[in-house]
C-alpha cells in the first residue's frame, strides 16, 4: 500500500510501504476513508523529536474495517469506524480509571496518513458509525480522533465549570477545540489567546467571549485585567512550549489547575510558583476513547461542529503540501482524502 | 519580650526582641500559650534558605488575645485562639475559593516561638477555643496550626477517596498527619513510607495499613507490588526533595494526582512522565484556615488525635535543644512551653 513516511526533517512522502497485517487476534485493519495532519506531527516533521528515517506518520483517521483478528467480537468487515489515535483494551485498570491513553495494552495508529491502518485492541478502541459518514460530517468526525478529544481533555483536566472564566493558551486546532469545549461546558468567559485573525474568527464562532492577542507578559497582564487581578479559574494549555506554559501558570488564579495537552518540549515547570499559589497541573495524552461516545453524540445532535478547524483539504498524495502549509502556519489543519 | 531568633545556620537563641505592635486596625496580638517547631523551620536552621541574621522564627502557636486593633470585631482580649501559620482575611476572592494561603492580605506568624505574636487579619485568621485548653488537648490543637492541616491538604489535593490506596511519602510530622488524614477520609489501604521504627509505630496508630521501609527504586517497586503493577490511587508527598518527588511520581498510578505539601527544594518536576501518564500535581502551602473548623471538630469529638507527633517537650528557653533534636532526627516534633 501507499502511506506517508518521514525520511528526514521536512522530507515527507506518500510512497509504497508494507501492508499492515493482523498479528494479534485483537487487531483489526481499516481502510482509511478520511485522514488528517496533526499539529503534533510537526514536532517530528521539524526534527524536534528523534525521527527514524522512513518512519510512517499519521495517527488521525476514519476508516472501514477490512479485516479482523480471531478475537475481535464487536466489529466486522464493512463497519465504518472512528479510530482514536491511541488504542486501548478499554477494560484494564487504567482504562477503567478513565486513562485509556495509559492502557496496559496501549497502541497508536502509525499509518493514519496511508491507505490502510492497523488498530490494536479493536474492540476496545474503535467506535462504530451508523454507516459511511456524509461528506459534511467527516471534518467534525475526524477531529474526534484526536484534536477535539484533546481540547475536551484540557477542559476536563483544568476543571472548567459553569460560570467560570477559562483561558485557552494556543490557537492551533487543539486550542480552538478547547475553546469549543470550555464553551459547551458552560464557562461564562472563554478567553482565547490568539494573534491570528483567521483563528480569532474561528475561536469566536466556537464560543470565545474574549480574544487576547498579546503574548508573554502583556498577555498575562491582559488576563489579569480581565479578572480583577486574580487570574483565570481554569487555564487550558494547548501548545507545550516553555513560553506557553509560563503564560498558563501566570494566567491561572491561586488554587486553580492548568490543564495541559500540548506535548511538552523544553518545559521546566515552575514548581515554587505552583506550591506558593496552589496552582495544580493536570492532563496529558488525551484518553480519546473515554470521551468519544459523548463527543460523537454532541456532533450527531449538532451541538458541536469542530469541523471548521480544517481550512485546507488535499488528496493524500499531496500530503507534503499539507505539512508545509501547517508548518508555515498558512493552514490551521489539513484534511487528507484517499487517492484512487 | 523574648523570642526565638536565628542568628546564622545552626545558631538559634531565645533572646530579647522588640514587642510586636498593632500597626493595622485588623491586627491582634496574642500571648503565646503553646508553641512548637516545624519541620520547615529546619530549612532555615540548616541554611538551605537565605537567612537574615537575627530573624525571628516560629509560625505555630496557640495563644490568648491581649490586644486588638480598632477594626477587629470577632475577638476580644482574653479569647483563647488557634493561630493558623498563614493569616488571611477569609473574605477575598482567593479565600472564597478555598485558598486562604494565597489571601490578597496574606501574612504569617513570625514570632510563634516567642512570648507574643502578631496576627494580621485577626477576624479572618483566628479560630476561637471554648476556653483555655487543657494540657491533654494542647498537642492536638497545636498540630492544627500547621502540620495536621498540611497533611489534610495533601490528602485533599491528592484526591483521597473511600476505598482507595493512598501512599504517603515522608514520615515527618506532616507525613504522619497525612496518614491520619488519608485514614479518616476512608482510604482502604494507607501505605506509609517510613524506615524509622518509632515513626512506623505512630503511622500504624494513625491508620497506616502498610509500611514500606524501602526507599528509591526499591520503595517504588514495593508500591507496584502492592498495587498489581498499576500504582497508587493517591500519593501524598510530604517532604519536598528531588528524591521524594521522584518516588511520588513513580508510585502514582496513571491518571492520579500527587498531592504535594513538602516545600520543594531542588525539585525538577518530571513533566514528560506527568504528560505521558496523566499524573497531575496539586497542593502547595496549606490553606489552614479553610480546614480549621472541620479539624477542630474532629479533635473535639475525639475522632482524631494527631498529638502523638510530639515526642519531646521543652521550655521555650531551651528551644535550641529542640532544633538540634529535630535536625538530628532524634525527635519527630518538639513542643515548646512558655517560660515565666
Amino acid at each position: 500500500m501507499r502511506a506517508t513516511i518521514l525520511q528526514a526533517p521536512y522530507e515527507i512522502r506518500f510512497t509504497e510501504v508494507p501492508d499492515p497485517e493482523i498479528t494479534a487476534p485483537t487487531d483489526a485493519i481499516v481502510k482509511v476513508t478520511a485522514a488528517c495532519i496533526c499539529g503534533s506531527d510537526l514536532w517530528n516533521y521539524r526534527g524536534e523529536n528523534d525521527v527514524k528515517p522512513g518512519m510512517t506518520i499519521g495517527h488521525e483517521c476514519l476508516g472501514e474495517v477490512v479485516a479482523v483478528g480471531a478475537d475481535v467480537r464487536d466489529f466486522t468487515i464493512g463497519d465504518h469506524v472512528i479510530v482514536p489515535f491511541c488504542h486501548c483494551d478499554n477494560t484494564c485498570a487504567n482504562c477503567r480509571a478513565g486513562v485509556q491513553s495509559a492502557c496496559v495494552n496501549y497502541g497508536v495508529t502509525v499509518t493514519g496518513q496511508g491507505e490502510y491502518a492497523k488498530v490494536n485492541q479493536a474492540d476496545g478502541t474503535l467506535v462504530r458509525l451508523p454507516g459511511a459518514p456524509d461528506a459534511a460530517t467527516i471534518p467534525a468526525l475526524l477531529t474526534l480522533t484526536d484534536v477535539m478529544a484533546t481540547g475536551w481533555h484540557a477542559a476536563v483536566a483544568a476543571g472548567v465549570t459553569p460560570g467560570s472564566t477559562a483561558v485557552i493558551v494556543g490557537d492551533g486546532a487543539v486550542g480552538l477545540c478547547a475553546v469549543l469545549a470550555a464553551s459547551v461546558m458552560g464557562a461564562e468567559r472563554v478567553v482565547a489567546m490568539s494573534r491570528h485573525e483567521s483563528r480569532q474568527r474561528i475561536a469566536t464562532s466556537f464560543g470565545a467571549t474574549h480574544i487576547v492577542a498579546e503574548r508573554g507578559d502583556e498577555g498575562i497582564q491582559a488576563i489579569k485585567e480581565l479578572t480583577a487581578g486574580i487570574g483565570a479559574d481554569a487555564v487550558l494549555e494547548c501548545v507545550g512550549t516553555a513560553q506557553s506554559m509560563q503564560t498558563a501558570f501566570h494566567a491561572a488564579r491561586a488554587g486553580s489547575t492548568v490543564g495541559f495537552v500540548g506535548v511538552p518540549h523544553g518545559v521546566e515547570l515552575p514548581v515554587r510558583r505552583m506550591f506558593g499559589k496552589n496552582i495544580g497541573l493536570a492532563g496529558g495524552v488525551a484518553p480519546v476513547r473515554r470521551y468519544l461516545p459523548e463527543l460523537l453524540q454532541l456532533v450527531q445532535e449538532g451541538r458541536i461542529d469542530p469541523g471548521p478547524v480544517f481550512d485546507l483539504t488535499l488528496p493524500m498524495d499531496r500530503v507534503a503540501e499539507g505539512y508545509a502549509a501547517m508548518d508555515e502556519r498558512r493552514a490551521i489543519k489539513v484534511a487528507l482524502t484517499p487517492v484512487a
